[in-house]
């Protein structure tokens, strides 16, 4: 597949203390593969500026598009702004714009320095719409850098997801079944030898003592993952297993 | 800080794909810091050898410990024991301790060549025991390679924890408030000055229309931890705040 590459960078030191459990990661994941855009690779980074500097440069070199998520607001420990600026060697300066959003937003009470910091971004930078809470991500270069906040996250994603140029959108189907990975293992490699084009993944369920598997089939040509899935159904009926709804995803 | 460092690489097509939400790195995380582990990067990476390769020599160099999950399964798409040989440079091998492990746990009918792959580890390599299905992990250097299923995942890492070479446990307190983070961000600022010892982290949660705040202070010295929290609690209370319970996780 000759589909645009991305990666993610998860800025955060709440994600590797394991206070928090990441929840953004699926959801971009699962929206550019709807566009055609190939999920390449995913960082989980400290609030670092060297680190932020280095990774985004590394990154932004190595995939069509980058995206991070975290350390836009408005305490010390939101340092994502000032990096990304550092990594693309420009000033940060305060958006007219976004000052503008900030300052509608708050009363004028409530606006202070802390808030207005949130208006500040990389020298060329364009925004992306906050419709939550007002402060915006912004896009630079090829950088889409977003909130932390679930909400706000996806809010900001789907505000962009159709200025990226996709490829052929990536589907899958699966199939579930009974049969633990191994009793399946053979008759599966020989079906994936025969399909070169379709990704397929099997993944193996523990529950209540026991193992169920679910396959899944991905690609660009949905009649070739329902091929390929047409195989796998048979495998396991010759293997005399059955197909299964899919128990519940997370283990 | 002098404590020892790690990074976790994930390995798995499906936390790519967004098919799949990772649970294991939080575990870890909070494995690693009681026990005085710096976790400092995570890379999700695809079922791809040359990047698994890659991958484990860039980080092994880089961290004290390298803690792989995922791809040690019996199908197609378990490559990570023989990627991990690769990079190591070394033949992979059947282990007859493994093997012997996987035939007393299989019925005769049921063993066969899939599931003895899963005996295959690197030479050199010591086994990580797998008490729910037999299917060991090993360690190779400083890599420790452990299942993708959470539950054995698990297991295999609170197995091999005490073989780790820790520091000074980490620990942290939290302060939860109705304040919004944008207001308390610059007393925030002026306490994180003070104690340069403790990391103070300002974690923003948007729940039914508002903003709440948690403030975690994080150290190897409970007792700063405490006093950078009573100053935290004396901010929230001279802005008119209230400190509260936490929110749920997860926003």
């Amino acid at each position: 597949m000759s589909n645009p590459t991305a990666c993610i960078i998860v800025i955060g030191n709440e994600i590797l203390s394991g206070r928090t459990q990441d929840k953004n990661i699926a959801y971009i994941a699962s929206g550019l593969a709807a566009i055609g855009v190939n999920l390449r690779e995913v960082r989980v980074i400290p609030d670092v500026e060297n680190t932020i500097v280095a990774t985004v440069n590394e990154l932004r070199a190595k995939f069509s598009y980058v995206f991070t998520t975290g350390g836009i607001g408005p305490t010390h420990d939101d340092i994502t702004s000032a990096s990304v600026a550092k990594a693309f060697g420009v000033p940060i300066h305060r958006h007219p714009e976004a000052e503008a959003s900030l300052r509608a937003h708050y009363s004028e009470s409530d606006i202070n320095e802390a808030r207005l910091k949130m208006a500040d971004v990389p020298q060329g930078a364009t925004l992306i719409a906050n419709p939550v809470s007002a402060a915006p991500g912004f896009i630079m270069g090829n950088v889409h850098v977003m909130a932390g906040v679930p909400r706000i996250m996806q809010a900001m994603f789907d505000s962009i997801k159709h200025t990226l140029n996709g490829g052929k959108p990536v589907v899958s189907v699966h199939v579930s079944t009974n049969l633990p990975e191994g009793t399946i293992a053979e008759g599966l490699t020989e079906i994936q030898s025969r399909y070169s084009d379709v990704d397929i993944g099997s993944y193996p369920l523990y529950r209540s003592g026991g193992f169920f598997t679910t396959l899944v089939m991905r690609g660009t040509e949905p009649a070739r993952n329902e091929a390929a899935a047409a195989e796998v159904r048979a495998l396991i009926k010759r293997l005399g297993g059955e197909e299964i709804d899919e128990p519940g995803h997370g283990q």
